[in-house]
Order: C-alpha cells, then sequence, then structure tokens
C-alpha cells in the first residue's frame, strides 16, 4: 500500500493528473506538482480549487523542480514523502525521474517513451535502448516501474492483452488506431508540445510486420477506418511507442500503429519538413544568431494548453486484434471514444490530454492499492488489465468492443 | 561625361551589375564593387576574370563597405573616383547610398524602392515615403538620381512610355506582368533574398484603378494571361514599385501589377504566413532566445545565388498597354523574354538577376553618354525610352512587341 504523489510536468497532461489525483486523494494521500516554472504548477492548483475537486481534505502543493537534477528530485520526494511518482513532464528527463525513484524507493509511472534530444527515432526496439537496459536495477531494488501508462501507450497496451487473453486462441495482428476528430478553430496547432509532437513523425516508420522490424517513410502507407462514433477515417501508418514493447512482450507477428491526420496537417508539415524547419540542429541566421528551427516553430504555434477552451467533437482510439477462435477467423476491437468538450469541463483540458492523463492516475491507484505493485519495471501489457479497464471505467475513461458486429461496453470483473 | 563605376551590393544582381559593367568597360572606366563582405565582391571579381569579361584592361576592385555609414560610402566614392554610384544592395541602403552621391555629386541608380525594415507595405505611392521627399535636393545640387532602373521597375516603366507615345491617341490602362517560367529544382525557394521578396506579398496589394488607390489582399485577384514563348500563365494582383510611379506621372487611370505564382509557391507561402513564420517582429522561443522568425526562414532556404547552375525555362516580362488609336481600341504588349541557361552562361546569375541588374548598366551608359545624365532625380518613364531601349537591345535584353496580333522586334532609332 503506497500513497503520496508527486506529479512531475505542468503542462495539459499535468493538468489531468492532478484533476484527477484530487479526485481521488482519498485513495493517494497527499498531492504535490512540481516542473521548472513553479507558477504552472501554481495555476493548477488554483483550478483544483476553482473546482472544487479535491475529494477530501489534504495536501495539494507546488514546487519548482529541474527534475534532470537527480540529487534535486531526490530531495523533493523525500522532502514530499511521495511513494508514487507520476512523470508527466518532457521525454527528455524519463531516466533522470526514474534514477531518483530508484533511489528513493518511490514507485515510478510515466506516459511516453526517454527520448534523447539530440536523436529522432532511433534503433527498434526503442524500450531497449533505454528504458529494458534498467530492468535488473529495478528487479534489484524491489523498484515498481510502470513504462507507457498513458492511452497510447498504455490502455492500448492492455486493450491488446485483454483481447489476446479474452477471445483469440490466435493471433496474427495487433493494430493500433488513434483519431482525432476533434476542431480546435484554429488555423494549425499541435496537440501536445509541438517539440515532441513533429519528432513523432520526422523519423522513419518503424512497425512490426512478419515478426520482423520494417521501415517505410511517414505517409507513405494509409488506411481507411470505418470507426464507431468518428466513423469512416484515413490513418497513417505511424512510428509509435507501444509498438516496440507489444512486438517484444506479446510475441504477436503483426504490431502496427495508425494515426489520423487531415490533409491540412499532412500539407503544413510536409511544408515545414522541407523546408527543413523541423530541425533539430541549429542553423545561423545572417545575422550569426545561433537558433534550432523548431524551437522557432515551437514558439509561433499556439500553446496547445490554449487550445482546450474551444476544442470540440470526440477522439476514437482503440486496438484491433485479428487471429483465429475455434478454428475460425476472428476479429475484435477494443476501444474508448473520448469528448473534448467534456474532458474541458472536467478538469480543464482537452481530450489528447484527457485521455493521456486519466490512465496514469489509474495506474496510481492500482499501485497505491497493491493491484499493480509488482516491485519491477513493467510495460502496461505485463500487467493484469481487468483491475485497469475498471479503474478507467470509472475515472471517466469507458471501454468498449466491437466483435461479431456488436458494440458493447467492457466492465471486467 | 561621366565614368568610373561604383556598384553596392554583390548579391546575384551585383554579379550581373559588374559582369556587365566589365564588357562595358571601354565606356565605364573603372570598375569597384562593394558588400559588407568583401568575400562575395572577390568572388564576383574572380568570376569576370575566370570569363574573361574586361572589354579592356582595366581597374576592377572589391571593397568592404557598410553602405548605412553615409560617412564611409563619401570616401570610398572619392577615393575610387566614381562619378557613377549603381545601388543593387538591400533596399534598406537606397536613402543612406543616395545622401553620399549628393555630397559627392556622383550620379545615382537604383533598382528598387527604399524600404524601412520596420515598415511593410505603407502609404502609397511609395515613391513619396522617401525617394519624392528628396528631388529639391537632388534640382538643387544637380545630381543625376535615376530611381528604379531595374527590369520590373524600370524596363517596364520605359515599355509604357514608349508604348503610350508611340502608339496610343489616349490610354486607359498599364497592366504589367511578370512570369517567371523557369524551374529551379529546388522544392521550394525565392529568387532574391526572401527576406525582400516576402516583404513583397505580405502587406496588402496596391493597384491604381479609376484613377484611385485600391487595396486587395495578395491572391486575392488573379488573371490567366495567354504570352509569348512562356504560353497560357495565372498571375496575380500584386503591390509592385512601377504602379507607384506610373500612375503618378503618365496620367493613366489604371497600373496594374500582376505577378505569376505556381499553386506550389503560393501554398508554401500561405502556410509559413498563416503559422507566422514570416513575421518581422521579433518572437522569443521556450528557451528565451530573442528571433525574428522570417530571418530563421531565409536562413533554412536556399541562397537564391546558389539556383543559377540548375536553373532552366525562361522569362517573359512586359507591359500591355491598352487605349485608343485613331478612333478604335488599341492594344500593345511590349516585353522581353529572358533564358535562365543563358544568363548564367554569360555572367554565372540566372535569369531574374539577370534582368534586373543588366538595366542599371544601360542607364549607367547612358549617364556615361549623357543620354540620360540629367541632372535631376528620374523615374524611368520621364526619361527618353529610345536610347534605353537600343542599349537593352545591345545589352542582352531585345524587346519585341506584339500588335494588331503581329510579334515582332522593337528597334527604336
Amino acid at each position: 500500500m503506497k500513497k503520496n504523489v508527486l506529479v512531475i510536468g505542468a503542462g495539459g497532461v499535468g493538468q489531468v493528473v492532478v484533476h484527477k489525483c484530487a479526485q481521488n486523494n482519498e485513495l493517494l494521500g497527499d498531492i504535490h506538482i512540481a516542473s521548472r516554472t513553479v507558477e504552472k504548477c501554481q495555476r493548477i492548483i488554483a483550478s483544483v480549487h476553482e473546482k472544487n475537486a479535491l475529494k477530501t481534505h489534504g495536501a495539494l502543493q507546488a514546487h519548482a523542480l529541474d527534475a534532470l537534477d537527480v540529487a534535486a528530485t531526490v530531495r523533493l520526494i523525500k522532502q514530499t514523502g511521495a511513494q508514487i511518482v507520476i512523470n508527466v513532464g518532457s521525454s527528455f528527463l524519463n531516466m533522470s525521474v526514474l534514477s531518483a525513484c530508484i533511489e528513493t524507493g518511490a514507485a515510478y509511472i510515466d506516459t511516453a517513451i526517454h527520448e534523447d534530444p539530440a536523436k529522432i527515432c532511433e534503433t527498434p526496439p526503442w524500450y531497449a535502448n533505454y528504458e529494458w537496459k534498467r530492468r535488473a536495477e529495478c528487479e534489484r531494488s524491489g523498484l515498481t516501474a510502470i513504462l507507457g501508462a498513458g492511452f497510447d501507450p498504455g490502455v492500448v497496451n492492455s486493450y491488446a492483452k485483454f483481447a489476446c487473453d479474452s477471445y483469440f486462441d490466435r493471433v496474427q495482428s495487433i493494430d493500433i488506431v488513434d483519431i482525432n476528430a476533434g476542431r480546435h478553430g484554429r488555423y494549425f496547432a499541435t496537440n501536445f508540445d509541438p517539440e515532441i509532437n513533429f519528432r513523432e513523425f520526422t523519423g522513419q516508420v518503424w512497425s512490426w510486420q512478419n515478426s520482423k522490424w520494417t521501415s517505410n517513410k511517414m505517409f507513405e502507407v494509409s488506411r481507411e477506418w470505418n470507426l464507431p462514433v468518428v466513423g469512416l477515417q484515413k490513418a497513417y501508418l505511424t512510428g509509435h511507442d507501444e509498438v516496440h514493447s507489444l512486438s517484444q512482450l506479446l510475441g504477436v507477428p503483426n504490431v502496427r500503429f495508425w494515426m489520423g491526420f487531415s490533409d491540412h496537417y499532412i500539407n503544413v508539415f510536409t511544408v515545414l519538413k522541407s523546408l527543413g524547419l523541423l530541425s533539430e540542429q541549429p542553423i545561423r541566421t545572417a545575422e550569426g544568431l545561433q537558433v534550432v528551427p523548431l524551437k522557432v516553430v515551437k514558439a509561433v504555434l499556439p500553446d496547445p494548453a490554449s487550445l482546450a477552451p474551444d476544442y470540440e467533437g470526440k477522439t476514437c482510439i482503440g486496438t484491433l486484434v485479428e487471429g483465429e477462435r475455434a478454428g475460425k477467423p476472428h476479429q475484435a476491437f477494443v476501444y474508448n471514444v473520448a469528448d473534448h468538450k467534456q474532458a474541458y469541463q472536467e478538469v480543464g483540458s482537452q481530450g489528447i490530454s484527457y485521455t493521456a492523463g486519466v490512465p496514469a492516475v489509474a495506474a496510481a491507484l492500482l499501485i497505491a492499492s497493491g493491484e499493480w505493485d509488482v516491485r519491477r519495471m513493467a510495460n502496461v501489457e505485463e500487467l493484469p488489465p481487468q483491475p485497469f479497464l475498471r479503474q478507467l471505467n470509472r475515472l471517466g475513461l469507458p471501454t468498449r468492443i466491437v466483435q461479431n458486429g456488436l458494440d458493447s461496453p467492457v466492465d471486467p470483473v
């Protein structure tokens, strides 16, 4: 039974995580939030109070922290008495925060893979480059470290595990589909940090096909999907974290990730990329100023958090599993539909942040209850899906399934 | 009879000007070239020697100069004994260089209107904002200052004057059409300094219609043109220098400028502009670095001079005059077709630089001969067109005319 949560990162996802922790503080204990910019933490705390979101009276405190500084993070964990750390800061911080957790014994949760700022799209499987190198270290110190516990990666991994176990004798393929059918009303914006967002699409696209790593270019392969609620949608084969764990952990010969993009998004992205404006390598202006083009693009784009008030429409994210059941071909699509406006009304963030943040709190609750306090490093598909899906149902991300032409809720017992 | 030329600016146009001056140095005397970066001048001089372009033995020298520094420019004019200054540097320099010319008595030639770096698209007529305020000063000191003596503005103004005088009793409209049907093989590039190039299209589009200034948005008004050699081309109503002098000096009720753009150019431009990346106002990155987005875009785009070796195809730039002759509607299209590859072979620059630079040298030759040494400030349409068109024929930019369905060369006597 662990308690007291330190949330690292005060962006849109941090906002969701803190709100959801507050709504469940009778189970989670004290809540602390830390960011380089303490004012961002204070704004989130103010919004929690504004919505009267704390379930019971309890600590809710802001801290200034550079989470690349392991010693400072260790001090803050000790000072706050946090036994669970939810890391939703920049992907560049993961390994530092993990080190601080190992040193203090606080359970670690993140929602996206570790990245080196200087590298894009490293050798697959990505988890083997940083995270899995530290599996033994976690095992030795009995540290619970849950990797990629957002929606995708995270919930979709659990969907895959749940469907494979429950409905299939043999699985041929896992396809994860992520469609944001929402509208923010701006000319162009990314739904989270543009620097991280664009990095996803500037390298090669790795997928796992016929039990081999296959490389494609971004926007090279697309497929039409007919999905619940959001309807017919075009999505593109995209490199994504969960392909790099599911392929290694579930023994399925085909694992692919598909993300929906509008023609407008692709056009803007293509122009920026073709001109070299998405480069993370510094260039020099005629006046001699050294600058990273991607950081300039980030500076002119809308702050993703600013999109929330006007965001409308729904997301549909799910896992399609195909294989055999009782000797016959079978398929199941396990999914969730989230609504941008509802998310904003509840926690002041748009739906993309909501779907990423809520599962991390579900994971924290399962560590607090002991169900997921596994005292080792684990990707989500290595953990029992039932308690996770139950928590998600309760926390506002209900699971549904389409199977044999029937669309029904999933309520695992 | 003036001689010895100082060329200010060592970009693509400077390269053309120096080559053409060298080819005519028996008439122009010593040739000097100055730029902030003296190495650029030296490279141009090397290319003149490489092509053996000096007509006769004579001085050809490079100088480092910040032409915003009037005193330094005065010193260089005196030191070189230049009696003609051809200013093909940045548009931000014009008024400083003009001051140095007034102080020394050296004749002044430029090819584009003066611009204030902090302002875009000022009140029409643009010439009244800076240049024409100094008409009296030039008159008093007997200074020859020829404004806008490139191709457009410049040659097209002379085409207008020539056609109005030679073929019309009454003129209703002057439409200048600028089509570059060339291909440089890059994803995207501007044909001259991107900072100046984009500034042309980010403000409102001023045209002179029914004897009034009319404002449109860029890419709002387009028209299909069927032109000699380059064929059917779509061009857009665009703000441009010559509209601001022809409208005031020739008494014609409609003066418009049309520039051809590919759909691809418009798309890239629209994306960059919509995102705020063409702004000349500084922004601040998340890391606190202050930077002007337009300067970053300039830094990632190809150097316009680097396009020359691969540039293929032709430009067609001309003036369509419509009105009455002997009581009947009449129209005349006076134009030139230039070839990118030929320009590169002759002077090492692409066709856009060639068409801009050659007319300035024609103007210099007419000042040297006395024909245009008018000892006052003048736009090109205020000067006799015949000697100019004769020089242009001789220098590689022959004039043709389409009239009464007949396409024929113009060789004014």
